[in-house]
């Protein structure tokens, strides 16, 4: 069976409506997924920018939150305007997902993170936001943490981003089947089609 | 019957694809269509760039133009790659179509501009290639560019861009229906259904 590989960054809100429906996407289409956090920080610093684009390009920030609404209204998936904070540091959120990547709750997770984020106005950098999830999740928070928190664990989001960063990734979210790349939460009709071809 | 504007500029390579299908789409779903070419330099220019984009971000630019290829693909259009250079200079090319708006011969030779710089690899910041355009479309180049050469004319086009700026546009294609703004061809089926709302 092909694989999709959805690249997402807690701090995306466009990874928001993509991350709510993929999982039952690829379920319907028969095509297997993996989950793929990373972090954008690190490339848009090394294109000099110190903030998202969204936040240094006004006219584009503006957009996005309307075209985010349209999205949200179109999928009846709840959205809460403005955000507590955009964006929000998803590190910590990352570094758990990939915990749980290896159990198969980082979907649960990451479609947890992204509705504290995004419909109830929640501070997901915070340890007790996180804390609250993974006891929603039936998940030991102190456990997952602390196996967020080892250098392994943090060398691997590192180098999760490296590998985005290879793939030729710039934005999130993003798809790849192989080699082919698919960017933007609108491509994923494209990429699950790419997959079955 | 409600319009949609189309907001659109030469150098746009995402913007081919658009013009390519637009008025047919149009016709076809009952919605009044207006072109409205603009230019995205002095927009660019603002947010600090000297260039395009997808020239400044590489890994932005492999991608463009690797998604414009299949998107060429599936719907049956000509693509020569690499273009001739990108971008191109469409600033006479937007002055004549800005004249051609009034005879309705606008689409026309849009759809000709853009099969010019995306197919058959040609310049069309050169006097040459826009009168051969003219002339395939029973058009006297000597006329036309007069009338596109006028202060008048000339004026027009930046009260079509400042125009676009003040509705929040910052990229081409773009699309407006009132004061809704679409960004993007991936976004011309949601436009035409807002239209249709």
């Amino acid at each position: 069976m092909t694989t999709i590989d959805f690249w997402y960054e807690f701090a995306s809100t466009y990874s928001y409506p993509a991350a709510m429906q993929i999982e039952r996407r690829a379920r319907i289409e028969g095509v297997t997924l993996r989950w793929r956090p990373f972090l954008l920080g690190p490339i848009f610093s090394s294109h000099g920018w110190n903030d998202s684009p969204f936040n240094l390009y006004p006219a584009k920030g503006r957009y996005m939150w309307r075209d985010l609404e349209r999205i949200c209204a179109k999928e009846s998936l709840p959205l809460k305007l403005p955000p507590l904070r955009f964006p929000q540091n998803g590190l910590k959120a990352a570094r758990i997902a990939l915990v749980l990547a290896k159990n198969g709750r980082i979907g649960d997770f990451s479609r947890r993170v992204y509705a504290a984020s995004f419909a109830e106005q929640k501070d997901i950098s915070e340890d007790e936001t996180l804390a609250g999830i993974l006891r929603t999740l039936d998940l030991d928070p102190a456990v997952v943490v602390a196996a967020a928190n080892t250098p392994e664990n943090k060398a691997k989001l590192k180098a999760q981003t490296d590998e985005a960063i290879a793939r030729g990734i710039f934005g999130a979210p993003s798809f790849t089947i192989g080699e082919e790349l698919f960017w933007g939460g609108d491509r994923l009709d494209d990429a699950i089609a790419w997959a079955k071809r």
